[in-house]
């Protein structure tokens, strides 16, 4: 049951046949497989399982004593195609061993503790970054759920339906007074500063924006390069400018995925779709970022003779965390903790953004890889990380001994 | 059976619900309807069907006195995805509509005249053009056509055998001395020079070269912009650089088809694979414009940290049609026709390869647009090629009266 236990009941699952990357979809086989074991974890400690119709878990330990709102931790089971192994599982396994240690030092918190896991956190599936968190604190309505689609065309709610889920509305979260969420860093600001755990001050706003590059389809072969309208040029200016901007700026700005028509090797596409991936530390330098990529991209659409439309998919505005919990988790007794921003949109940044007090905790991640098979945290790292979180958890909840 | 009623027969197949293009993939639902038109089409002009393993079919007409090696014309009847009508088709109605002609006027020929129609030609389906043809002349070997997949990991084999075909060898064209195929122009030239029909002279050299840029997957947004080892900007800027250097030289190159892993919004990606089209006039021209563009690309890997390699996956070399039969066929009793080159890949071109005397004609297309559904022709424009086609299969056959 300890941490090292589970970390190597979970390691096979969803892991690819080559490259060494997790493949746990949302609502996937090996998603599913996760559920099943964060059950059955929760039912070997004897917690009360509480689940919404879109299939968000939280296993409460209501102690003797327990009474009030809860103090909530946890984080998400499913991944980025071909992602790391700890973004999300980290943050679950982390929730159980950090309780497991409060048990075994018999101390007795005041308020009943929950372990939480949120569904489709990275949004890979649907498109919706945090689309269960979402749902729980009712950041998303039935109308804007019920039109997303997956890649391969399928409806959310009839993959909902698969599982015996639905949308009908959700009140796992009425009882939560804090949420805590544990997560493997994401950059490497804490190998730096040479700290195994640190903790999150906020998260930076950012967005997905689809740039639709329209041209003219043709023939690679028989059209004069001046004839053309080819939207894939349009495109590649917009990249490079997009790098260009953000890296002037101190932010973020991404192209990772791209989906062309016809796609053929020997025709001239039609249209190049790309969706761009920007952050930046205030919505005002957000919004300009966006504006110059745009700007750039429909200077460049000129010359070729295309089309640039941009439509905004999502956007997460910034997150402060609660300043007083911020500085209360990082007072821990063993020494302070680093104070952090993030770029990564969480779980929790969608439950602060409802008035639950909310943290976040970092474990260092030697090589800052994210979202890849080279995401990593010491087990040395990670174990600190537990202590500090149960620490966390019970001065949030109080104890009665 | 006119030209304009099997036009009308066939508008409907394989026609795409949205955009008005054509998806008559290659042994797929829309070109097996269009194999199973071409059969019926014969049959009823009581022509004597042959076909090889892999589903080239020629209909030959052996009329009495009809000795000696024949004369083949006709096209291919896929296209590629969202494709126009015309491409490959054109060829196929006219060969019937020029045999109906022939016959009307009560011409015998001295040799057998044949109408073809091989399979794949556009490579749009399992990444390799002329697949038909390249089979029919032996220039494909069985270890190669072995491995050959589609997107979806569908081996040859699997798909001719699901449709009772296969990769036996082919006896085809023993028998064949003469190929003319007719086809729609895919450029603007016969516009320019206001004439319906053209004769070929010759096919660039061409080939498909498959650039995979490898970088290192990460998270869009906690990974600086300095940190990052993105193939996408690296792709960027080769695309870019591809499309200057055949501008500068009057050449083709294009990037039509991109794959992306992980292809996630939220995640940098750890490898981009993109398809270069490129044609150039001669073959020292081509293998200088693939080499200038790997040099500008792989100078800019070094910048992003990333790396470029190679891969040829298909070449096609020059093809210089027969030049007598080009000035015969060009020497029309109604009026000298055009000589164009073309940057196009045709089966004319692989049967030219095995010492077939071969040439083409062209249709004028007002458009010039090609392997898009605004390709087109007139039909009195098509109707000038039924009757050039017609002629010229005479000329080449002889005839008795």
């Amino acid at each position: 049951m300890g941490w090292e236990q589970m970390w190597r009941d979970l390691a096979p699952v969803g892991l690819a046949a080559v490259g060494g990357g997790y493949r746990r979809e949302g609502f996937g086989t090996a998603e599913r497989e996760l559920q099943a074991w964060f059950l059955e974890e929760a039912r070997n400690r004897g917690l009360e399982i509480e689940q919404d119709a879109i299939g968000n878990t939280v296993a409460w330990w209501r102690p003797d004593g327990a009474t009030g709102r809860g103090v909530l931790t946890g984080s998400h089971l499913d991944s980025v195609p071909d992602g790391g192994a700890f973004d999300g599982p980290l943050g679950v396994v982390s929730a159980f061993a950090a309780l497991d240690l409060i048990r075994e030092n018999g101390t007795l918190p005041a308020r009943p503790l929950g372990i939480a896991v949120f569904v489709e956190e990275e949004g890979s599936r649907f498109g919706l970054p945090c689309l269960g968190s979402r749902w729980a604190v009712g950041a998303l309505d039935e109308g804007a759920a019920t039109v997303l689609r997956d890649r391969a065309g399928t409806g959310l709610v009839d993959v909902l339906d698969q599982h015996g889920l639905g949308l009908a509305p959700s009140t796992l979260l009425d009882d939560v007074a804090v949420f805590v969420e544990l997560h493997v860093e994401q950059g490497r600001e804490l190998a730096l500063l040479d700290a195994p755990v640190g903790v999150a001050s906020g998260i930076w706003p950012h967005g997905r924006y689809r740039f639709d590059f329209t041209g003219q389809a043709n023939h690679a072969g028989t059209t004069a390069m001046d004839e053309r309208h080819d939207p894939m040029l349009t495109f590649a200016m917009t990249a490079l400018a997009a790098n260009k901007q953000a890296r002037l700026g101190g932010q973020r700005a991404t192209f990772g995925r791209v989906e062309l028509e016809p796609g053929s090797t020997n025709a001239v596409p039609r249209q190049v779709r790309a969706w761009l991936d920007a952050r930046a530390a205030t919505e005002e330098a957000l919004a300009d970022l966006v504006d110059a990529v745009l700007r750039q991209g429909r200077e460049r659409a000129a010359r070729d003779g295309t089309v640039l439309e941009l439509t905004t998919e999502s956007h997460s505005g910034l997150v402060q965390f609660d300043p007083d919990l911020v500085q209360r988790v990082a007072a821990r007794p063993t020494g302070r903790l680093p104070v952090l921003a993030t770029q990564a949109g969480h779980d929790a940044g969608v439950l602060a953004s409802v008035g639950i007090a909310t943290a976040m905790l970092f474990v260092r991640n030697p090589t800052g890889i994210s979202h890849a098979p080279e995401e990593f945290a010491e087990t040395a790292d990670a174990l600190v990380g537990v202590e500090t979180l149960a620490q966390t958890l019970l001065a949030m909840a109080g104890t009665h001994r």
